[in-house]
Formats: C-alpha cells, sequence, structure tokens
C-alpha cells in the first residue's frame, strides 16, 4: 500500500508540479487518476473533450458468471480499471466514466512477445496469458495520455487519441516474436449472452476492419472499426471458441485460422505477429464508427491521416486547454487546482459524440440518419446529470447543451414509445432509474434563453413522455396522484420526481406560452404532498387505498419506496419549492434542526451495508453524498434563515468527498454529475431546481474564477480573504453591489460580470 | 396416400386443365407442388420472377439438435415444405428453391383462434401448438398464389407477393379470440445458435416493423422488415426465451411483455390479437429489405400501396406470364407444357432482386452499397447453376444476366479475397462446394457477346479467383498442376472442374486480346489430363508423390477423390474438350461403348446408398441425373459417331427424370439447374461447354417453341412428327438448309430464325 501511495505521490510530481507560473497549462493539472481506487468509476485512459474514444487499460474484465452476485466484482470494473490491482489486461477503445453499471470495453488490444497465449491469463497469475504486471511508478496518465510499462514483455504502452481515433504506440524490444492481441470477446460487464456477432476484415498487410456487436446495457449496440497498423503484419490468425453452429464445416472446408483474412461468430480472438528490432515502435490507428466500417475508415483519414504520436497526443491535449480555458481559476492549494480542473475534466467526458465524421449515425429506430444541423450526443445519464451537469453546459457550454437537447429530441422523434432519453446510450434506451428528467435539461435551457431549437416539437416531447402509462408507474401516478408502492416499488422517489419533473414542464410551458399546460402541470407538480406522512416528517410509501405502509424505516433504503437513498434523504427532495417544503416540516427552524440532525447523526453500519455506489466516506452523517438525490441538501438551509449553515456544510462536503487522489471520489461520478456539483460549489453557487434560472448562493472554494462565455462576455467570480477557515460568506457583491438576496440569477451570469464574496472565519448569522 | 394422389389430381384439374384455347395463360400450367416431395425441395408457395420474397406454407421447421444426424430429418426441410406432411406450422417469407443445404424461413406467421398457442406444437399432436393440420385436398398452388384451409382454426390462408413484399389474406370464422402468431424463432435449418439478434418495434396499432440477423449458411445475414395489418391490433404481446442476460432485470422493472411497443433478444415470438366477423379477411403486407426498416416500408408503399389481395395476385402472375411468354410452346401432351412451365418457373426464381427500390443493398463487406445502373441479384448456386441455368439466361434473360455478372463483380470489388462468389447468398460467401464456376458464366456472357459490363475487371476477377491460394487446393493445383488427394479432398473433382474453369478463362481473354493469359490458362485447362489413369481408364485421385492412390473404387462416391458423382460418372467431366477425353478413353467406339455401360449397368445398393440429395428415380443404370456433373454427358454421344444415341438418352431421361407429380424431380432442383436442363433438352439443344458459342443439337421434346428474344427478334423451333416414340432426328434444316453439323450456334439463334427437326423413331445411323 505505502509503495502505491509512493508511486502516486512521484506520478503527481511530475505530472502537475504546482506552479503559478503562467507557463503551466490547465490541462496540466487533470489528473485522471482521481476516482480509479474504489467507487469513483473512472477510468485513466486517454479521451478528448466529450470524444467518442476512451482509449483506456482494463485491469480485469470479469465475467458476470464468475461473480454470481450483481454486486459482485463485475461492479468493480465499470470503467475497467482500478487502482489496487496489479495486472493490466488490455486497451480498450470506450468507456464509460464513472456510471453505476456498466458496458463497452471494446476491442482489448494488448502487445506480447514470446510464445503467442491468446487467453488474458489471470491476476495471480498474469504469465499464465497475455496480461502483464505493472507497477504505478511506470505508469502516466494525463489528459488525453495514458503510459505504462508492461513489466511481463518489457513493452512500453501509450495511449492517446482524437475525437474518433484510438491512437496506440507500442515500444518492444527486439524479438521475432512480436505480437498484438485483438481480444473481441472481452468486455465490460461481460456474461455468456453480451458478445453477438463479430466481423473482421484483414484489408491488406496493415489495415483491418470489423464490428462488434453487443447485447449489454444498451441492448443492441454495434461499434465499426478501421485498424491501421504502422508496419505491416508479419502473419495472423484467429482462434473462433464458439460451438453448435451447424455451417462450422464449411468454414473449415479449408484452413480459415491463419492468414485468411476474413473471420466471423460469436467469439474471437485475434492475433498479429511482427519481428522488431530493439526499441522499435509500432504504432496503431484505431477508428471507430456507429455507422460503418467505410465510416470508421473516412474518420481515421480525417482525423489522424499521419503517424506522428506526439502531434496527436498534442492536438488532443490542447483541446482540453480550450475547454477548460473557459473557467480559469485560482486557488488555495494545488491540490484544489488539481481536484478543480479534474472535475471539469470528468464534467466534459459525457455525453459523448455519436456520429461519423459527415454527420452519419444509428438512430433509436437502429435506421441511419444524418443530423440536421447539430452535433449528435449518446451517453445520457439524466437521474444524475440533470442535477447540476446539465445547468453547469448552460453556462460554459451552452452550444454543446442545444447540441444535446437537439440529440435527446432526435430520440424522441425516433422512439417507438414517443419519449424522451431515460438513460441512453449508443442509440438504446436502457430505461435505468427513474423519472423522466429529459425535461428538466429541456426546460432548464429553455428558462435560461438557450433553446435554440424547435422548442414547440421540445414541449410536445416533454408532455408525451411524461404521461407514457405504461412505464414505471406512470399510469398509477395519473389516477393516484402518486405512485402507489403496491403497485410499483421506489414508488416515493417516483413520486417525488415525477412532480419536480412536471414543475419543470410547467415553467417551460409558461415561458413558451402555453398557459393551459402550465396549469395542469403546475398541479401535477404538487403531487409531492400525497406522500408526506405529517404524523412522522418523513415521505412514506403510500398504497392505492390511500393509507400508508405501515412498515417504515426511515433509515432504511431497501424496499421502503425509495431507490438510492432513504426517507431522511429522499424526504427533502422538493427542490422546485424549498418553502413548501420547509411549511410541511414545521417551519425554518424546526427544518434547519433536521438538517442539522441529517448531518451528524451516526448512520449505523447495517444501513450503511444496503447503501448503494458509495464508500463510507461517501456519507457525512446520513447525509449521503456518494449518490444524487441529496446533492441539493446542503443549499437548502439557505431557506432557513441560516445561510451560513449552507456555508458551512458545502465547504465541508466539498473538502471531505473531494480528494486528489486515486481514491478521491466518495461514490460514482455518474458521468460528470457529482464533478458538477463540485465545479459549481467551488464556484460559490448551485442550481437547486433547474427549471429555474436561480442559482443558491454557497461559499466558494476557488480563490478566483473567471468564466469566459461562449457570448464573448466574462463573469468574475473572486472571494476576498478565501482561506481554509474562512468558510463563511460576510458579504456578497455583484457588479461592484451588495447582493442583498441568497441567489444569482443565469442572466446575471451571461451578462457578464463580477461577484465579490467577502470570506470569513465567522458566520454572518 | 391415395386420398392424397387424388386431392392432388383434383388441384391439377382445378388449376391447370389442358387446354389448347388461346384464353389459357401459360402461366397457368404452372405448378409450384412439382418437386415439393422428396429430394426436389422446391416450395409451393408465392412468388414473382426472381422475387425477393418467397411465400411459402412450411411444414416442419426442425432444429438441428433434434436431428443429430447432418443428413438427417432437417435436410427434407431445405424449403421448409414436403408434401408427405399432415401439418402447416405457417407461412414464411424466404426459401431457396431446389439448394442441397438451406437457410432462411424467416418470418413465420400463422393465424390461429381460441385459446393463445405461442409454442408451434409437434406434427403428432398440431392441437398441442399454433400449427394446423391441412388436407392437399383444401390446397391450391400456382404462381404467385397459394391457398389452404387450415382445418385446426376453419381459417382459409391465401398469400401472393411482389417483388419485395408478401401479402397475406386470412379469412376467419367469427371469435374473439382471433390470434396472429409471428414466431422469430422458426427458421430454416435451424440451430441453437442461428438466431443472432431480433428487433421489433409497433410503430402504430396497423404497423410492425424490425429486422432478424441469422448466422445460417449465410454466415452472417440480416433481415429488415416492415409488416401492415389490414385492421387495428386489439392487443399484443411478446416471450422472450433468452436467458442469462444480466441486464434482463432492467428490461423487466415494468411490463415489457404486453403492448409495450418494442422487443429484442435472440428469441422472440409474438402475437397480436383481434375481434372477428364470420368470413373476415385480415391481410398483412410484409416488405421486406436487406438494408433497414425504413427500406422496407417504402418498398411496401411502392410496390402495393393498395389492400386488394386480388389485384396483387393478379399483377405478379401477370409478371410470370410476361416471362413466360419469351419461351411459347407446343407440346404433345399437358403434361409435358405442365413440365415445361414449371421448369421455367423453376428457372425464374433464382438468383434472386436484393437491393431495396432505390437500389440501396448491404454488400459483402457489410457496408451499405446502391447499384450503378443495375440490379443487384443474390443466391448464386455457382457449382450448378453455370452448367444450363446462365447460359438460358444469356439467350431468353440477357438483360438479367448481365445484371448478374454486374452483381458478380460486385461482390468481387467487395471481396476482402478479390474472388468472385462461389456460393454466395444475401451479402455471404458460404464457399459450398467447389471451383471458381463465376468464371464460366462471365465466359459464357462474354464469348455469346452479353457482355455490357468492365470486360477488364470482369478478366481481371477472373484470374484472381483463380489464383486464391488459400482456397481449396489451389495452392497445390498450382504447383503441381493437380489437386493432390493427401493435400486437399475431392481432389479429382477439383482439378477436373478447376481445369474446365480455365480454359473458360483462356477462351475468354482470347476474345478479349489477351494473348497473354489465354496461352497461360489454355495450358492450365489441359490439367484433367493429370488425373486420368489410363491403366484403369478413368480419373483417379492422386497423390502428390506423383503416384495414383492405390484404394480405388470406381463406383464409390464417398473418400474417393470425388464429391457428388463417383469416378464413372466424373471421369466423363472434360466438357471443354470431348476429342481430348474421347482419345484418352481408346477412342470414339470404345468410349460409346463405356457411356452405354453408364447407362446400363446395376448400381449396387450399398453405392446408392452413398449417393448425395437424389433419389434411386435420379439414377439411370450409374448415370446419376439428379446430382449435376454429368448433365452433359448425354450429349457426348454426338462426338462418337453416334448422335442417336444422345437423342435416345436425352428423351429417357426428360422422361425419367422430370414428372407434373409431387414427386417428379429426381433430385434437388438446384436453384434451377435440374429445370434449366429440362428447357434446353425439351428445345433440342444443350450448352455442354458454357464458355464456347456452341450448342450440341440433341431431341426436342416440345412440338413446337417460340423464342421471343429481347432483341426483338424470334427463333423457332419445330418438331415435325414429333412424338413419344420419335425420338430420334432424322434431320434438322436451320432457316431453311439442312444442318449438317451437330451443333447450333449461339449467334445463330441469336439472329433469329427457324430450326426445324424431323423427328422419326428409326435412329439415323
Amino acid at each position: 500500500m505505502k509503495k502505491q501511495l509512493l508511486a502516486f505521490a512521484l506520478m503527481l510530481t511530475a505530472v502537475s508540479a504546482y506552479s503559478q507560473k503562467p507557463s503551466k497549462k490547465n490541462y496540466q493539472y487533470i489528473n485522471p487518476i482521481i476516482g480509479t481506487q474504489r467507487m469513483g468509476h473512472t477510468f485513466p485512459g486517454a479521451t478528448v473533450p466529450f470524444g467518442s474514444v476512451q482509449l483506456s487499460p482494463e485491469t480485469d474484465t470479469i465475467a458476470y458468471e464468475l461473480n454470481k452476485k450483481y454486486n459482485g466484482e463485475v461492479y468493480k470494473y465499470c470503467a475497467g480499471y482500478q487502482y489496487d490491482d496489479k495486472t493490466i489486461v488490455g486497451f480498450s477503445h470506450t468507456h464509460f466514466s464513472g456510471t453505476g453499471h456498466s458496458d463497452l470495453g471494446d476491442f482489448l488490444i494488448m502487445p506480447t512477445t514470446g510464445a503467442l497465449q491468446l487467453n488474458p491469463g489471470t491476476a495471480a497469475n498474469p504469465q499464465s496469458g497475455y496480461r502483464s504486471a505493472y507497477s504505478h511508478a511506470n505508469e502516466v496518465a494525463q489528459a488525453n495520455y495514458y503510459k505504462v510499462k508492461l513489466d511481463e514483455s518489457n513493452i512500453t504502452a501509450e495511449l492517446t487519441t482524437s475525437q474518433r481515433v484510438g491512437f496506440h504506440q507500442y515500444t518492444f524490444p527486439k524479438t521475432t516474436d512480436a505480437h498484438i492481441i485483438l481480444d473481441l470477446m472481452s468486455g465490460i460487464y461481460n456474461h455468456k449472452e453480451k458478445n453477438v456477432y463479430t466481423f473482421i476484415r484483414i484489408e491488406n498487410d496493415t489495415l483491418v476492419t470489423g464490428y462488434m456487436q453487443t447485447q449489454g446495457w444498451a441492448r443492441t449496440r454495434t461499434v465499426y472499426f478501421a485498424m491501421a497498423f504502422s508496419k505491416p503484419i508479419k502473419e495472423y490468425g484467429v482462434k473462433k471458441y464458439d460451438e453448435g453452429n451447424i455451417y462450422n464445416g464449411f468454414w473449415r472446408k479449408f484452413d480459415q485460422t491463419k492468414n485468411f483474412p476474413e473471420a466471423a461468430g460469436r467469439n474471437l480472438r485475434m492475433y498479429f505477429n511482427f519481428d522488431t528490432e530493439q526499441n522499435e515502435k509500432i504504432k496503431i490507428k484505431f477508428a471507430l464508427s456507429p455507422v460503418s466500417t467505410a465510416g470508421a475508415l473516412v474518420n481515421m483519414k480525417i482525423e489522424i491521416p499521419h503517424w506522428d504520436f506526439e502531434k496527436a497526443k498534442a492536438d488532443g491535449q490542447q483541446l482540453w486547454e480550450n475547454e477548460l480555458n473557459k473557467v480559469k481559476v485560482e486557488t488555495l492549494t494545488e491540490s484544489d487546482k488539481v481536484n478543480f480542473y479534474t472535475a471539469l475534466y470528468h464534467a466534459f467526458i459525457n455525453p459523448t459524440v455519436y456520429m461519423d465524421a459527415d454527420g452519419s449515425y444509428k438512430g433509436l429506430d437502429q435506421n441511419l440518419h444524418k443530423v440536421d444541423g447539430f452535433t449528435n450526443y449518446t451517453t445520457f445519464s439524466l437521474w444524475d446529470t440533470y442535477r447540476a451537469l446539465h445547468p453547469l453546459f448552460n453556462i460554459v457550454q451552452p452550444k454543446r447543451n442545444r447540441d444535446m437537447v437537439q440529440s435527446m429530441l432526435a430520440h424522441y422523434s425516433q422512439s417507438v414509445h414517443k419519449a424522451l432519453p431515460v438513460w441512453s446510450n449508443s442509440a438504446n434506451e436502457n430505461w435505468c432509474m427513474i423519472g423522466y428528467h429529459s425535461v428538466s435539461v429541456i426546460a432548464d435551457a429553455v428558462i435560461k434563453d438557450n433553446a435554440d431549437f424547435d422548442t414547440k416539437l421540445a414541449l410536445e416531447a416533454c408532455i408525451n413522455s411524461s404521461n407514457l402509462r405504461y412505464y414505471d408507474g406512470i399510469d398509477s401516478y395519473l389516477k393516484y396522484g402518486y405512485v402507489p408502492e403496491d403497485k410499483n416499488g421506489s414508488s416515493v422517489s417516483k413520486t417525488l420526481e415525477y412532480a419536480y419533473d412536471d414543475w419543470c414542464i410547467a415553467q417551460m410551458a409558461k415561458k413558451l406560452g402555453r398557459d393551459d399546460v402550465y396549469a395542469e402541470y403546475t398541479k401535477r407538480a404538487q403531487n409531492y404532498k400525497n406522500v408526506f406522512d405529517a404524523s412522522v416528517g418523513f415521505m412514506r410509501p403510500k398504497l392505492s387505498d390511500g393509507t400508508f405502509k405501515k412498515e417504515f424505516d426511515a433509515l432504511d433504503t431497501h424496499g421502503q419506496g425509495f431507490i438510492e437513498g432513504n426517507a431522511w434523504n429522499y424526504s427533502l427532495y422538493v427542490p422546485q419549492d424549498p418553502e413548501a417544503l420547509i411549511a410541511l416540516n414545521g417551519g425554518k427552524e424546526k427544518f434547519a434542526t433536521h438538517l442539522d440532525s441529517l448531518f451528524t447523526m451516526t448512520l449505523p453500519d447495517k444501513y450503511f451495508e444496503q447503501t448503494e455506489d458509495i464508500t463510507r466516506d461517501g456519507i457525512i452523517g446520513n447525509y449521503v453524498h456518494g449518490n444524487e438525490p441529496s446533492h441539493h441538501v446542503a443549499y437548502l438551509y439557505n431557506w432557513t434563515g441560516q445561510p451560513y449553515k449552507t456555508q458551512q456544510r458545502v465547504r465541508m462536503i466539498i473538502d471531505a468527498m473531494y480528494k486528489p487522489t486515486p481514491d478521491g471520489l466518495g461514490g460514482n461520478d455518474d458521468t460528470g454529475q457529482m464533478s458538477a456539483w463540485y465545479i459549481f460549489t467551488a464556484l460559490g453557487f448551485y442550481p437547486v431546481a433547474p427549471g429555474s434560472d436561480h442559482y443558491a448562493l454557497g461559499s466558494p472554494k476557488v480563490k478566483e474564477a473567471t468564466l469566459s462565455l461562449e457570448n464573448g462576455k466574462t463573469f468574475t467570480i473572486t472571494a476576498k480573504n478565501q482561506s481554509a477557515k474562512n468558510v463563511y460568506v460576510a458579504k456578497a457583491e455583484l457588479n461592484g453591489k451588495v447582493l442583498d438576496r441568497l441567489y444569482l440569477t443565469h442572466d446575471e451570469i451571461m451578462k457578464g460580470g463580477t461577484l465579490l464574496f467577502y470570506m470569513s472565519s465567522k458566520p454572518a448569522k
């Protein structure tokens, strides 16, 4: 353990030694290792902002069957890499960042030397297969760059990317037995039915094309590729692990396993052999396409027409620098800056671009589509990201956020349900988690005047999505005004979130002049009240007969009508109307005390064991930051007359939950939502209710931040007297005038200006 | 058995009562039932000429696993239907005609009433599932029309088609329990790995779209569909038979089995429920596409924009009439006319059109392509069809044959092997059987001046295909001048066929002015001599050390260096140079006696049991007509000075092997090759060596035939004194001049004119 920490420290020093010199680029503060240990589920490999390729090492790819338990070992490998592991299996091209279930891990490549081994081998005995031991001392992880020495073969592996191309550079020893393994059976969250079909062509001695089709979290997903080698293949072959096809005989009538230029089936592993000189570099450009191998080839030719690895790396790092420069910060410490820019990095990975260079993509109907004036995105983890990530985009990535909404509307138009995405990836809806939170993202964009899309279609899409009767209890929600627990599980969470979403639709309708819709949805938005049990002071599962379910444990997470949160946390989920929530809870003071209890109580171990996706560090008292439903909670003190508690709590949370270490994230990063919370909170404000143009003021963590907005304006945040102890805001000034309220409006930011916080060690009671 | 024959006779009477009245259309002589019993492997259902849809009943779809043996029960169901069966499982949309292995059987539909049953049930107990008993007395099979009463449900099923659309019409009794089953697990030559993926969307209450992907004989094949109902669906559902997918939980979080508009997985069955009045018709239009569901929908809208079943049926029958009118015949008997037009029908089913109405299709590289000035075809059973089917097309379907060559060249251009098709279907090469006989088809077109395609590319494609070193013994064929049996099985068949193919390339090269290629391939064409063993008078397997393999049984088909033929039959396979073959065999007289022995000897049962694909009726002596390698053999007498024996033998074969009965074909029709042999022979000539412009004269079976050629010319064949006994040609006249030779040239036919045979009961020795 100590050895690892030392290696990590060395790496930190090498990569991002703190310096205020202007010559140091912001992207150099990014540390992709953060979150790779335990529950962060981030990946350490290379990617560009919102890149279609995430080229990263896998330290294990465990088949589900070997785990039996759903939350068993396989869960650790949502992003393919676990910092504590001692071996690397190989490098694959697609990874989610921070998700709570997983998929992807396409096209695992591993360079080896010596006797050819096509099986990955075991972590305990890497020599038994193609995997290799490695050490963090020999590992470098930067924005768009990953490097590691493979101990088994003494090969140095380097990875970088462009939008759709993974660029590998392997430095070999001298050998006549150099191999590149292409394992087409490997994949994240693998199980015996996941691999559906694989098709490969060796087009010539430096080019391979093909595709792989899986049924995983994305119900059906085909990724096409073109793989170019910098050096001609000496010989190659394939091993097919399929059984039971009566036509195999035909395919075996002459040798199709060696130097035969095509292969297909469900389970294949390929190898490519080379002779190498000492320190000879073999490079691979591996382009992806959601459409065709022809598309992948074009993507490669457009994006990386050369073989200059250093140029590709620098080009991608410059893309990061451009994105990061939208929020220039000065911080108290190096760690803060690493945390900030790594959070911004994690916030700018998902959603990912999902189309060929020419704008072609596969739609939800599995037909071919071409974008009409927007960039198509995928990977919408909306239950997470509607809260802070998309609101963050409305400030610092407004163009991309509009394109994301366009992508969601394309999804809607292609959906046989006529529904907006719930959790969508690669032209698939996986229905993961709850709610119809696309409406929050769209409403937030409309309310914030970032709505250069078809708002009429958008409102129609929101209305239809909220009335999809067969979806997850909507039918009874419409009938009863709440989801009855006897009709549909997690009923309280659903009721609360539907009510919030309905409020979003109302806000949007009002702005678009649809008073009828506003009236209807304003009424629906009150539904949260239907599950509040005043007798216990909590939201509580109600049955279809109108009575509350008898058994009730406000600390328990499972089977109590909630999901990823217990009654304590979820009962605070009325972001659209904190004042009404406080009234329900007996007024400001009682409510503030209730919040205090949340943060200070001790959650017995038996309850912690039931919480999902988070480490013990992800909890403060009974406040669960590692899951999302409470992300707005610390800001609720603003409505109780005790804003200083918001200030103190958010500074406590930001310090406790975000560290510049491999285990620095207290829970899954959830495709950037956890990071977006950090960014907002570090800047001093937070969107408690997306769909409103208000941001609740908190306590900034930065010393200074400059937002360079796409409209050309600049918004500057300065924290005077900022220090670790000065967590309280004595006074705030907007454009030189004292701000006598606890919120900022979106318009105030977008017009440009200055926000000045006067920090203090004493609460301004 | 008697009952069945009676039913069949009744049907014949009803469908095609013989009449010379001009009001009777030629298509009415087509009897699709011919060949559906035993080994013909034809299907009785509806299709248009070269149609992409073959909508036909399945009497069983047996999973391979239930058979264990490769040539077990599953083999009977190559076309889905066996005349002796008592039950119908349902109606599926794609069928090969007459193949010796199989695939397809896509999208099986069955109408039922009463309690919903999603399993097919067993033939012994049809009530145990959705299948139904039926009787041939209630069955009508015509060109582009099939009708049957389903005894179980009392539903009358009617089927017709357009190019890409299957049109179903089901007449129901009055019930509130009417079901349409869509079985997406059913398929021909099914096995547990065949179904790869299925994707379904219920777009609205009268439209379903989706696709099904299989790995069968076509290694990967996806068929897209759009299915329209004439009446709104009352309710619907799906049952998924998959196991082992860890994401199933997500999909079950709310009910996705009933009235949920999408479904996907490997193994699905769907049902659609309706209320019906007495005799109410529910119609279904089921459009296919090789490209997309969007393409299928367009195909439907273009081809059958209405719901008039009778019109669709009549339109398709008119297409058949148009094609059949290219060869108008007068025959001695009704049976002959049924045989002739059914043979022409079977000859005009394959290859099939493989592209959307807009010319889009999936290529061999699995990328999307669009035709450039031609119609794209698939289903090339070339080992069979190069012999007579494509030569027939060069006379009566020259435009289509050019397009077929264009399709083969597109295949070549998309092939990673840079090779022409061997046995290709649905953008796949299955490498079935031997040879590179595409070159014969192309050379035949070039020699016959039907070559409005890129002949330079074509010659390149032929040369490359003949030098594909890793393909089936080519490497050693090039090295040794023959395929050594110790290097590669079926070595003699391969050597002989490669030598013929090489001769084709030589002829083509000569015509195209490539004397270098002509010289090289003329030399290669002599390679057949390398496997002739003069000491035994047979072609015989040779080893790589230059000696003949010791063990040798000239009657045995298996393991003797041959495939689908024994040494007796295959030793006659030098179609490119019968004179040289005769010289090898000791001269004309000795050779004629040898041929006599072939036709008159008795093949012991133990040898017959080894022959593939044919019934005992498919053999005359040791002459095997049910397989293809001997199809030219009866014509070889022309080179021995005893042409009357050709005349007698071909009339004997045509009568013995082709009957207007369900078991009327002596072997697999092989996508029309057996039928093309019939057409040529019935017209009085045969292409012994495609790639030559000569046709060997035989003995016509027709009384008169008029070929209406695409160039506007007419070629008439008349057999004076034609009768069952007058099988000998006393004299032949071309355009009024005595023909003092035993062949006709292609040019003589295409210029138009008259060929007059004077028939006689006595041989003209």
